[in-house]
């Protein structure tokens, strides 16, 4: 049985913790999830290609999008823009795909407020000491940026009420099987099927 | 981390969809659910064994349990009790174990008076055509019987109004690995854990 409209899932949580590296994972493994890819106006990390992990925009090209709504959420985050681009969302989930978004928290809790019937899982670092290890070995920033980060970081942790389901990265692969199954159960909650069901009473 | 109390999931569903066949597939299966032993007034089926599937009882056995408070729901079916141990299943959800009832519709909706917060999966099957299929194929109840049992289905199928989850019996190992992702995504839901959680921030 398929339902008509397909799940929005969310993935969040702080910078550092390792959104993009469980996506990257999830994204290897065989399931029929969509994924969108997000634009932004930071440049590329190492190994990473326009159209995969984002579109690189121009600060100008990014304001434009703003202005002519095309973005379903947007957000500056240290000095960057980061945003979903709507279309690709809305017609994934219309012909019945199941999307996931990775995004920062502030994004995520835009999105809440159009799509409340989404799924918004937080993705939790073991530890703070952790959280400030993975950025560090990211090299990628100063020390000053370091400890913005862990500030933002504490910040983001308290709005973890908002999300629904709360998954620790502590290996990859773990938090890869629990979205996987969080995907799954999520498609057989009662409120989602029960229309499908009645009718078969009736046969 | 480890919450301290375990989730009580009641695995329920018309008779002949498969509920002793799924919860006997998933005993097998290598996971931390305890699995809770009803007791009956029933005769056992070919293949049943004490204590496996069920206590069996005589019916003033079992009513003097019923008199003792010693059954967390009983419900009468098709003219045999069944019930539920009340101590096994409240020592397994104190020391921070997962059990898994499996039970008729009437004492699935009597335990959700006690444990609103347990986690109620309705395992359906993919036709009612299917279901009567099911119930002939075992051979052990008279047309009459059958009749009556089709009956309460439909009446059982309306009730799924009650439960959190719905999950086909299409292909037993699909019900397993969906019932599976269900325990594993309710052990991340955020309310579970988020008290756990708060604590990290003040490092």
């Amino acid at each position: 049985m398929k339902r008509e409209k397909g799940l929005l899932i969310v993935l969040s949580g702080p910078s550092g913790v390792g959104k993009g590296t469980v996506c990257g994972a999830l994204r290897k493994e065989d399931t029929d999830i969509r994924y969108s890819v997000s634009a932004t106006t930071r440049a590329p990390r190492e190994g990473e290609a326009e159209g995969v992990n984002y579109f690189y925009k121009s600060k100008a090209e990014f304001e434009r999008m703003i202005q002519d709504g095309e973005l379903l959420e947007y957000a500056q985050y240290v000095e960057n823009y980061y945003g979903t681009p709507r279309s690709y969302v809305e017609d994934m989930l219309a012909a019945g795909h199941d999307v996931i978004l990775e995004i920062e928290v502030q994004g995520a809790l835009q999105v809440k407020e159009t799509f409340p019937e989404g799924v918004f899982i937080f993705l939790m670092p073991p530890s703070l000491n952790e959280l400030r290890s993975r950025i560090e070995e990211r090299g990628t920033e100063t020390a000053d940026l370091i400890d913005n980060r862990m500030t933002v970081a504490k910040e983001e942790i308290d709005l973890m009420d908002k999300y629904d389901y709360v998954v620790e990265n502590d290996e990859v692969e773990s938090a890869v099987e629990r979205i996987k199954a969080i995907v799954t159960a999520e498609n057989c909650k009662k409120d989602r099927l029960i229309h499908l069901y009645k009718s078969l009473v009736e046969e």
